[in-house]
C-alpha cells in the first residue's frame, strides 16, 4: 500500500463512480486541489492524495468506503486540518475523503442537554451555538474558531478548560460511524450512563481517524456558568510555578483553567499580537493564567482572593486581574496564539507531553537540561493544572524536519523522561504520523498487539488512515 | 466449553500447579467452597465451579491463566459478588478466581491527587481512606458497603452521585490488567489527559471481565466538597416527579444527587428499615431526594430554596429538609436499601433500564401500562438524574426465574420502548447473563461482530468469563 502513485491511479479508475455517489463537482484530483489538502498544521509534511471527495451524507460515505475497501483504496479522512501530529495526512495517496461538506448542528435538545452535529462543524461555531441556548460544551482546543468537532473527537482534544471540565471523550454520549467496510453503526445510545456491550463509542475517541469515519455526534452539554474571573500571576521560577500549580488543587480548589506560559513564549506572542495588556519584566520566568468560573460571583470574587494568597508563598509577582471582557478577551488571546507565534518565531515541533500534575516541575527542569545537553533552546507553555506541557524546540541556522538525526535522540530522550515521570507522549493531539517512531517508549509488543488486533477488528483490509499511530 | 464437568475435571486435573502458584490453603474443592462462590445477588442463578482460586499477587493471577489458556479452562474472575446481571457467575464451570485477597489500597497519592489500589478493596472502604486525607471518590453503587472496586470497574457502576460527578470511567485514569493469555500490560498512564494510542483503559471499564483482569486500579480523585444538603420531595404524580427532575437541570442547578422512589417502594423500605423519618401519606405517587455539595454553606442554601421554588410547578407536597447528619443518613438508608426490600418482598429481577433525562416521564408512563399488559405489579426507584431506572416486577403466587416464558416478552417489550426513547438496556449494571437474551434490540450483527472481534484479540481461546454479554 505504500505506492502513493500506485493508489492514485487505483483511486482514479474509479473517479466515474465516486462522482456519481457525491456529484461532479465534489470529487478533485487537480493539481491545486490535490496539494490544498498535502499537509496539515504540522511543520514539514507534504504527502499528497490521489483525489480529494468530499462527500455530504453519511450515505455518501458509507458508499464511497465500500468502492475503497474493495478495491484497497487507502482513504484518509480530514476534518479542517489544524492537526499537529500529521494524522489528517494521505501518506499512502488514494483517497482524500474531506468531511467539509457535513457541517450541519442537527439538532440541540433543550430538554435533554444534549446536542447532535455533523463533524464538519468548527468547535467554536458548535460552542457558540450552544451558548445562545444557555448551554455550554467546554472542549475548547486553541484552534477551536477552525478546527472541526470531528478531528477532536479523532485526536480526543483538550483545551483549558479541560482541568475543570474534562477533554472530548467526556462528552461524546453516542457516534454514528461509517466502518471501513462501509457498514454504518450508532456506538452507544444517547444516555448519561451506560453498561451495555464493549465502550464503542470510547474506542472511536482518541483513534485518530483509524477506525471508522464519523459522520454524526451526539454530546453532552451542561449549563452555561454565570460568571468567570480570569488572573495572571507572573513567578520568578519556571519551577515554583508548577509547584504552585498543584498546591492549588491540594488546598481544594478547583479552576476552570490554569495555563502556564513560559517568559520567552510571552514575549514572544505579546509582540506577536501587538499587546501590551500584560507587563513582561525579565526577572520572571513563567506567568500562570488562572479562571474560576461559577453560578456565584460571591464565591469566585472569595476563591480568586484565597488562590492568590496561596500563591504568594511560591515567589509570585503582582498578581494582574482582567477587569471586564476586553481585559479577558485579550489574556485569552494571548493564551491561544502563542503556538502560532513561537512557530512562526522559528520554534518548531510542538510537543505534547503530559506527566502527573505535581511532576510539572520535575519535566520543565528535565526538558532544560534536555535543551542544554542537545543544544536546542527549548520553550515551555500548556495546559499546567493537567500536567499537558507543550514543548517547542528551536536552533539558530538549522530547520528541523521529524526525521533529522539530531532532532530524534533528543525527543526520544524527552519522551524517555515523561515515561520515567508516570506520564506519557500525547496528552491531547494524538500520535499520528510524528510520534509512531516513540510508541514503544509507552507500549510494549503486548499492548501493540492489542491494538494492532482491533484495528484488523475494524478494517481488514487497512484501508483507513492506515500507518497512523502504528505501522 | 459448554460442559461444566468436563472443565471441573480439566481444572482439578491442574489442581496441583495451581496450589504451587497460590499456596495449598487458597485453592478450594470442596463443596461447601464451590457452593458460596455458585450464586451473587441476582436472583434464581446457580452455577458451581470446578475449583476457587484466591490468588495475592499479579504475578499469581498471570501464572494461573497461563495454565487456564493452554489448557482451555473456562476462568470466571470475581469481586465480591454483589453484582445484579449475573456476570461473575461460573456458567462453563471451570476455575473461579477471587480478587478477595488482593485487597490492599497501595497509595493515596495527595500531590497528584490520585490513589492506587488492588481490585479488592471494598468501595466505601476506598473512599474513607482518601477522605481521611480530604479527597474525594464519588462513584458510590448502592452496596458499596460490600462491592468491590474491581467489581465496579467491570460493570462501569455508577450510583447516586453520578448525576454531578460521573460514572466508575470517568475516574479510572491507569489499570494494570491480566490478559487471558497471562501477559500483563498496563493500559495507560497516571494522566488527566491521553491521547496515545487506542483507549484500551476505557475498553476494559465495562467489559464485564471478558478482555483481562484487572489487578491494580488507578483512579482519580477530587477535593471532597465541605458542605452537603438534602431534601425529600413528595409528588402527587410519578410522572410529574419525572417532569420535575428535567427542568430542575434545564434550569441550570446540577445537584449532586437526584433519586426517585415510587410510593409502593417508599412504604415497604420504610418498614424494612423501620424508619418513621419520612411522612408517607398515600396521595403520593412519587418522591425525589435531591442532593446539592460545595464548598459555600449560603450557595448551597440558596439553591435548595430556588430548586423548592421551581418544584412547586410540579404538583410536589410539603418539602422535607434533612436537618442534620442523622437525618442525612436515615434518608439515605431508605433510599440505598430499596433494593434489598422490595426483593425481600417479591418484587424481583432488577432491571437497569436507561433513557435521555427527559425521556423518564415517557419511560415510567410506558412501564406501568406494561405492568397492566402483562399483568405485573411494577415498582420504579433509581437515579433519575441520569435517566436510570430501575425496575423490578412481581406477580403474586410465582416465582418469576429468567427464562420464564412470562418473563422474556415483558422484558423484550419494556426494553423495545427504551430502545424507542433514545435509551439502552443497561445503566449501571452491565449485561452478563441475564441481559444477553437481548442485546439485539440494541445493536445488530455488525455491532456484535466488532464486540466479538475485540473479544477475540484479547482472548483467542475464549477462555475468560465467555457466555458473558454475548454467546
Amino acid at each position: 500500500m505504500a505506492d502513493a502513485t500506485a493508489t492514485a491511479d487505483r483511486a482514479l479508475q474509479y473517479i466515474g463512480s465516486f462522482k456519481k455517489i457525491v456529484g461532479d463537482g465534489f470529487v478533485f484530483a487537480d493539481a491545486e486541489s490535490l496539494n490544498n489538502y498535502a499537509h496539515d498544521e504540522t511543520e514539514n509534511l507534504h504527502f499528497l492524495p490521489g483525489l480529494v471527495i468530499k462527500p455530504r451524507t453519511v450515505g455518501e460515505v458509507s458508499a464511497i468506503m465500500k468502492i475503497c475497501n474493495e478495491q484497497h483504496i487507502p482513504v484518509t479522512p480530514r476534518g479542517a486540518g489544524t492537526g499537529l501530529s500529521g494524522g489528517a495526512l494521505p501518506q499512502f495517496g488514494g483517497v482524500l475523503l474531506s468531511t467539509e461538506r457535513m457541517n450541519s448542528i442537527l439538532d440541540i435538545d433543550e430538554r435533554n442537554l444534549q446536542v447532535t452535529t455533523e463533524p464538519g462543524v468548527i468547535t467554536e461555531v458548535l460552542q457558540n451555538a450552544v451558548k445562545e441556548k444557555g448551554l455550554f460544551y467546554p472542549p475548547d482546543p486553541s484552534s477551536r474558531g477552525s478546527c472541526f468537532i470531528g478531528g477532536n473527537i479523532a485526536e480526543n482534544s483538550g483545551g483549558p478548560k479541560a482541568v475543570k471540565y474534562g477533554v472530548v471523550k467526556d462528552y461524546v454520549l453516542n457516534l454514528e460511524v461509517v466502518l471501513p467496510t462501509g457498514d454504518i453503526i450508532w456506538t452507544g445510545a444517547n444516555v448519561l450512563k451506560n453498561s451495555t456491550g464493549y465502550n464503542l463509542t470510547q474506542l472511536i475517541v482518541g483513534s485518530e481517524g483509524t477506525l471508522g469515519i464519523v459522520t454524526k455526534i451526539v454530546l453532552k452539554l451542561l449549563p452555561f456558568p454565570k460568571y468567570d474571573l480570569l488572573m495572571l500571576v507572573p513567578f520568578n521560577s519556571l519551577e515554583k510555578a508548577g509547584e504552585a500549580v498543584s498546591a492549588i488543587f491540594r488546598a481544594g480548589f478547583t479552576p476552570s483553567a490554569m495555563e502556564l506560559v513560559e517568559i520567552n513564549a510571552l514575549k514572544i506572542v505579546s509582540k506577536f499580537v501587538d499587546s501590551a495588556v500584560v507587563p513582561v519584566t525579565d526577572e520572571m520566568e513563567a506567568h500562570l493564567i488562572i479562571e474560576v468560573d461559577g453560578n456565584h460571583i460571591d464565591t469566585l470574587m472569595s476563591e480568586m482572593e484565597a488562590i492568590s494568597e496561596l500563591l504568594t508563598k511560591y515567589d509570585c509577582g503582582d498578581v494582574f486581574f482582567a477587569d471586564d471582557a476586553q481585559q479577558k478577551a485579550e489574556l485569552w488571546k494571548l493564551r491561544r496564539r502563542v503556538a502560532e507565534a513561537v512557530k512562526i518565531n522559528g520554534y518548531t515541533i510542538e510537543e505534547d507531553t503530559v506527566v502527573p500534575r505535581a511532576e510539572l516541575p520535575a519535566l520543565i527542569r528535565g526538558v532544560k537540561q534536555l535543551g542544554k545537553e542537545y543544544n536546542f533552546d527549548v520553550v515551555c507553555y500548556g495546559h499546567a493544572g493537567d500536567g499537558n506541557l507543550h514543548i517547542r524546540i528551536k536552533k539558530e541556522g538549522s530547520i528541523y524536519s521529524l526525521n533529522n538525526p539530531e532532532v530524534i535522540p533528543a525527543l526520544r530522550a524527552l519522551f524517555e523522561l515523561v515515561k520515567k515521570l508516570g506520564g506519557t507522549i500525547s496528552g491531547e493531539h494524538g500520535i499520528g504520523l510524528i510520534q509512531k517512531e516513540y510508541m514503544d517508549i509507552v507500549f510494549d509488543e503486548v499492548q501493540m498487539k492489542l491494538m494492532k488486533g482491533i484495528k484488523k477488528t475494524f478494517d481488514p483490509n487497512n484501508i483507513l488512515n492506515s500507518g497512523k499511530i502504528f505501522d
